[in-house]
């Protein structure tokens, strides 16, 4: 089936930080240990489309690391000239569709910095999402929450749809936002939520008459965009609609509000939003040493545990009788924390800010 | 009255590894922060005796950071080609002054590399112990011990020899060496017992005597150093002879035997062998911040209690959430280890031989 992977590679982030930054952001690293977050997720997606079929966002001002990493290539990659979430990235791309004549192909959008064990069955649920969604309705894939996570937001599924090669689709009845500890808790329990894991399948057709229903000036903007396609003033055009676009996600923007049947298929394959330090350590569960210890790079540990220890430098990290630490080591920034409280690296973040250190961020 | 302090350079040590390195040792660090080891040493003999009366025994290998540090100076400054402890080092500067037709002045010996808090009290049992020793008699300071330690050495004193200007001279009955945690505790206990940190006072003629009759095979040494002064075959000879003699200290080869009268001034002036990193952090309580935090370079804390960290490169280390750790940065390690266990860090150097990185040594 022909189908367009749309990876979403424009984000920023601070919680990698100080391996990310605002010029070089999470889906750039090699964190996870097998090449960087973007190259995995287009390798995840190779065996069902081809490069040219393949649609990367990013943002203009990552041009040279993403030309970079790919080296030469065939994808087709849109640069936005700022970051304003997903709703104008996924129009961004639809649109692209649209003017190459592809309106009621699936187009797969997914993030370009999650971890996915299980790939075979990622594929197989993507295959199944892309013959749905020719039907013009809105796919997405439920992950299957383990935890009472709040840092996530919901889907509450409805009544089981029908069965496809052996997976149960799902009717879902609404997105919600982030919930409480007690919420989330009660969603766990239920058995009637999934996380809303940001995998979405429709066709440019679908999306682009949702936004223009649910978001008329992101419409219009697409629209003045179209016109100035294939024209010297495309550039200027896009940084001018895009200057004035608010920042909305597809989730807020659109899905919590779209009277089209939205369809969820389970995501049971070992997902993770790779949210903070705390992650890849418990993703990277076979790298540990016998003493759990994660470590990348040249690193030393005598009497040690449970760390995890990321030398990007040239220098040698030792670490002597340490337990549940988190060290990075960058060019210019050593940082050392609790791994366990890898989340609070935003109050780093606040105190630069605070500092005016700006060439740290 | 005309004394001569000899200070003891020629150290070298791993306790400050990775600050402290093979090429350039712990009396050349500011660790106290308030200058070099060596450089407040020096500083604290200025008000007993000139520049030209201080005699600094160094090795060879660090005559560059030793010029560098002191700058445009006075002080007498003997190179040992090669570290052989203390015995030689005191052997050669006794036999500088010889040289000069100094016999019978004191020489106050002092190791480059200790604390010492009360730097009054301190010169005034040196001056006490200079009058003493002009009659031939060994002077050796004994340190008031504070807790069972069983790194250093012992002095048992024995009774009570006189009092001169309020300080009470004891007669010493022998010197001990290291004890373990069980004698430490009953020495302390007994209140018999002063630690031996090192400094001691007598006249070259003295010394020269002592070594003669106890270190035969070092005197021999001394009598071709002596030989070959003012020639130019001086460092050839010094080389040759210090090659072949054994590294031997003061204490074991000679002041356990000596059958002269040996006698100990209290030291009870806030001294420090500063030993580890731990004890730099308990040295410098008054530098700490409110969360008993020690900084130096370029540091940033948040959520951070009772660390040490030291910043010597030009890289910012940011801790976060971090607890009786220390850290340490320096252009080629950042070492990472537990405050409380820092005389741990020579397991990093039997680790750094075994992996044959001699260049972080």
């Amino acid at each position: 089936m022909d189908l367009y992977p749309v990876i979403m590679a424009g984000g920023s982030g601070t919680r990698f930080w100080p391996a990310s930054r605002a010029h070089y952001p999470k889906q750039f690293l090699n964190i996870i240990g097998s090449g960087t977050m973007v190259e995995e997720t287009l390798n995840r997606v190779k065996p069902l489309a081809k490069e040219e079929q393949t649609i990367i966002v990013s943002n203009k001002e990552h041009h040279q690391i993403l030309h970079t990493l790919l080296g030469e290539n065939r994808y087709v990659i849109l640069e936005e000239p700022l970051g304003r979430s997903t709703a104008p990235c996924i129009g961004l791309a639809a649109l692209y569709l649209k003017k190459q004549g592809i309106l009621d192909k699936p187009m797969v959008v997914l993030p370009a910095d999650h971890f996915i064990a299980e790939e075979e069955t990622f594929r197989k649920i993507l295959s199944i999402g892309c013959m749905l969604a020719q039907d013009g309705d809105i796919i997405t894939v439920g992950i299957v929450p383990t935890r009472p996570e709040t840092g996530y937001g919901y889907l509450e599924r409805g009544e089981v749809k029908r069965k496809i090669g052996g997976v149960t689709v799902y009717d879902i009845k609404r997105f919600v936002e982030k919930p409480d500890q007690k919420t989330a808790l009660r969603y766990l329990n239920s058995g009637k939520y999934f996380w809303n894991g940001g995998i979405f399948i429709f066709t440019p057709k679908t999306i682009l008459e949702e936004i223009k229903l649910h978001l008329p000036s992101l419409y219009a903007g697409l629209q003045t965009i179209e016109e100035a396609m294939d024209t010297s003033k495309y550039q200027e055009v896009l940084l001018s609609v895009y200057q004035y676009l608010p920042s909305l996600s597809i989730d807020y923007g659109l899905m919590e509000k779209t009277k089209r049947t939205v369809l969820s298929l389970p995501g049971d394959f070992g997902w993770s939003d790779v949210g903070s330090w705390d992650s890849v350590y418990d993703l990277r569960k076979e790298k540990r040493d016998k003493e759990k210890n994660l470590t990348q790079g040249d690193v030393i540990l005598i009497d040690s545990k449970s760390s995890l220890v990321f030398s990007q430098s040239d220098k040698v990290v030792v670490g002597l009788g340490i337990k549940d630490l988190l060290i990075v080591d960058t060019p210019d920034v050593v940082l050392v924390g609790n791994l366990k409280k890898s989340q609070d690296i935003r109050k780093i973040i606040e105190e630069l800010k605070k500092r005016k250190q700006h060439r740290l961020l």
